[in-house]
């Protein structure tokens, strides 16, 4: 007999994109940042490699928070330091939701809060996205004590704008988690409603952005009564000293974050337009990747196949082998360099006998360009 | 009304020790290592603060499972690496125990399990230890999923023999999880079970023996597949990439370590017979700290007002306002320096008349040492 407990035991576990521990791969599965941290990070780690690593960090991540709350306009008892916007997810979880109970978030997103649910055994509602990634309504009928919303969505990088999320909270009876991990590569963002409304939290990260997906540092906005409440589940030295370090320094140099940001949105559109020249469908992406559909048939591979043959070639990308995403590949935006190989790679693959006319062809596949079955027109708005 | 869970509404949530933000206190009340890290894990970490921090760290920290795996005598699936020791509790927690089942551990001891079992909502039953801490009979009778061992205890310092835990394993119908943090500054301890029994795991930390409390990394050992199934549980990028430098490095050279914690046990052994001398009551430790009991009366400051008057000196230690230990300190093992100062500080605080005295006259408080009210004969055993 197992000792574990059922629902743990029937569940399959999440599984994180790859992190081959050869280099010399091209990674664009995991969403990182082609770029490297502020130099200002890296001085003021290098300046606390010494002797106080002995010492515990700070609990509550003070600084950090005091930083955040300046940046932001947040007061600091309004912020919570988590190792990686993950582990404050799953404080919510814990703090929020008894097993049994329900949590809600659209789907395709990020599978994780179907493993987190599983873990706390809580009853998970999952309600389909329309095929353009706008709000789907059902979920304010959910009665759910947790509604997790990733905006921009992954994997598909399409936004629910502001006004709509806030809509949104007010219509449920349970905390609205706005999952945006990927805010900074997009036009507008919902942080102001976890300072006016009691029952949002706003979760951040620092490893997209501000390329520190090693160090494990991620921020929570919300009331400080929810706050304080998700302080007393999380563990008592949850983020290491360095991370504590990086993140100061990184909000100290927040334009170096805006300037890659940038670079990312402009190789984003181009990379967008490459895949549809290409024959892939893109939706709209305001994330640092983009979800491209690869329709099958007529002898061309299916993405699966795409992706396995571009791994051959020691390029990653992403395919989750799930409901609506079989034959889309999620692709990080890499370095332009990255973007370039990618794209070779791809005719390659993709459209061997066009390979080597490409370049000079620019309208050879538009034909190619189809949206998938049932789609609607894209989501649009023009909010800030 | 409160969107928290009622159980974590009403805990008061663990309460760490404090870790001030100025410098110049001589902290001897969490435990950490009065002497840095191994050189090789500075300049490991140096050569690691670089642009590789923008991408995720290992999701399963191979290079420590596998270098924990040779150093140890275990296979890399019997080893799962947590954001400290207290993820790795938690994990546990989580993957082993639901809402209204059984978790039972010695009392006093580490006041994070009461927690944890909280924040599950499980139901803790709490064996008081002996006045010796020796192994308390009815933790074999709880029934328990879990049951916590920490050993040697905090705060006692004091141990239970291998032989007693396997008997206990052997005796329990749910696992036995032994909290082996201090192990290192011990004279034996428990590994093997790991290996030879399914229901024992044994935690490990890189926080105290190899100082390294700041980057959080902490190991569990036990069957395959109770690793598996906490594997699923945990966080899935939980451990940060620095952390997994260190943690290599440090086992590269775990003489450093070997020989710091030799030295502690020497300034451990002094710092003994020297409160002893002082008029304390001290456990008999195999921790990197003692717990001294301080009698109260005679116009004698009581062990709250001890903590506090030492606070004022700029020195911390640990006073734990709860039952058996309102009139005790634990007192990490720092510096033989640290140590100086500590006991000409507490010379003033405690024996005032005898302070400038003490140094010459070594018999004269001798007549104050007393055992506890109820206290046995201090447990003893002679295993190497």
């Amino acid at each position: 007999m197992s000792l574990l407990r059922p629902n743990i035991e029937q569940m399959a576990g999440y599984q994180p994109g790859e992190q081959p521990r050869e280099a010399g791969f091209i990674k664009l599965n995991t969403n990182e940042n082609p770029y490297p941290p502020s130099p200002r990070v890296i001085d003021a780690l290098r300046r606390n490699i010494n002797e106080t690593l002995r010492l515990y960090p700070d609990p509550m991540a003070t600084a950090v928070r005091e930083k955040a709350a300046g940046t932001y306009g947040f007061r600091p008892e309004q912020i919570l330091v988590g190792n990686g916007s993950d582990d404050l997810l799953t404080i919510i979880m814990r703090a929020f939701v008894a097993p049994g109970e329900v949590v809600a978030y659209p789907m395709p997103s990020y599978t994780l809060y179907r493993t987190l649910a599983q873990i706390q055994d809580a009853r998970a509602v999952e309600v389909p996205f329309p095929h353009d990634y706008s709000l789907p309504a059902g979920l304010r009928q959910t009665a759910a004590k947790v509604v997790f919303l990733a905006n921009p969505n992954s994997p598909s990088g399409t936004v629910i704008p502001p006004s709509e999320v806030a809509a949104l909270a007010d219509a449920l009876v349970g905390i609205l988690v706005v999952d945006e991990a990927y805010v900074d590569f997009a036009e507008a963002d919902a942080l102001h409603l976890a300072r006016e409304r009691q029952n949002v939290i706003v979760l951040r990260t620092f490893s997209k952005s501000f390329s520190l997906c090693g160090l494990r540092v991620g921020l929570a906005f919300g009331h400080a009564d929810l706050i304080a409440g998700m302080a007393k589940v999380k563990d008592s030295y949850n983020v290491n000293r360095l991370g504590i370090v990086a993140a100061v320094a990184a909000l100290d140099d927040i334009e170096h974050m805006r300037a890659n940001a940038e670079k990312i949105r402009q190789t984003r559109a181009r990379l967008t337009r490459e895949l549809e020249r290409l024959g892939a469908y893109v939706w709209p992406s305001q994330a640092n990747f983009v979800l491209a559909r690869f329709p099958a048939g007529e002898g061309r591979p299916t993405a699966a196949e795409i992706y396995a043959r571009l791994k051959e070639r020691r390029i990653l990308v992403r395919h989750f082998n799930q409901p609506r995403l079989e034959d889309c590949l999620r692709i990080s935006v890499g370095s332009d360099r990255e973007v370039d190989i990618l794209l070779e790679r791809l005719w390659e693959i993709w459209q061997p006998a066009a390979g080597s006319l490409h370049q000079s062809d620019n309208s050879r596949t538009r034909q190619d360009i189809s949206p998938p079955s049932n789609m609607e027109a894209t989501h649009k708005w023009s909010e800030p």
